[in-house]
């Protein structure tokens, strides 16, 4: 059994964004050598996402704009309890659960086995400063 | 380690829809001659899901209703910028989001490792076509 | 390849309530022997979560009241059609799929590779009765 661990760093100039992050993962797969396994891609920070989606715009807006909805920003410690540890970020904490914090794709003859429209994003919540990624993968 | 890779399609005639896929999964353990493993079931395609949850009618009516409720379909582009595409889906996309894109299911002495109620579901949110699933086996 | 196997049991003494569960799963991964590998940790059961996220009492509070606002308790089956097979807790159901079932983890020099903040959690919504999680652990 072969494995390969990397870690990934992002930096998101925005408090919610979107990167698509599947050439990094592509790149990691390949460095590994693996043809048959199983790649764990996980975010390390508790208010970002790994998530598998469309890399389209308006639907990456339609997302901010649902998750906002679902789970609206809010500083005040009076709305969200968490925010009364000088954190103002609980919001992110529930978007995050709704996107997710991990996926997990197969490797299949040395590549991401992905249907048509599959991308891998990096989703951040709490954004403004560097945040890793962990890219895990066990196979032959 | 042994691998084992399968596609399997699936072709809703709704918009939306959940189809048990555990006997099919199953099948699949079986087939890998797997004892002791990990077995990841994914939607390939991303309006649709895989999730783990209870076979009963009422149920599966209930997460129906409640999706979309919280992501309700509307074809017009006012209302998700996506369906600016020439889609009308994007509502499926989230409904995808809360009910997830993949399970990872133990193998434990060649078979899949549930509790008394677990049953694997293909999720449908924009049906009419077919679309594949991805069952990928590691272990030995 | 190695492969370890675990069942946890939780009887957890409320509806709706969050356990940290991290040092149960690292003995484990300890017991285990594995130095490079994944670690599943998955609810056996269709009301409950495992996911990972911050210990901050807070935070719980903010999950609780969020979760309930989602997907609110509601006994009748008139609200929820599942209740009309005897059950009452639909709701617990649609908490589950918001939080998750399952959390896959990599095992990195014989321990699990976590950020700074993250901690695996048993999620209960329909509590007062034993129920299991399973960890399961492959890897060299």
């Amino acid at each position: 059994m072969k494995s390969h661990t990397e870690y990934l760093t992002f930096n998101i100039p925005a408090r919610m964004d979107f990167v698509n992050i599947t050439g990094d993962v592509a790149e990691c797969v390949l460095k590994s050598g693996v043809q048959e396994g199983l790649c764990l891609v996980n975010a390390m920070h508790i208010t970002a996402s790994v998530f598998i989606n469309d890399d389209e715009k308006g639907l990456h807006a339609d997302y901010k704009k649902w998750l906002e909805e679902l789970a609206p920003f809010d500083p005040s410690p009076q709305v969200y309890r968490h925010n009364r540890t000088g954190e103002d970020n609980a919001d992110a904490h529930m978007k995050r659960q709704v996107m997710g914090r991990e996926v997990v794709v197969a490797i299949t003859k040395g590549k991401l086995d992905f249907g048509p429209w599959e991308q891998i994003f990096y989703g951040e919540f709490d954004g403004h400063r560097p945040k890793r990624v962990l890219v895990k993968i066990i196979g032959e």
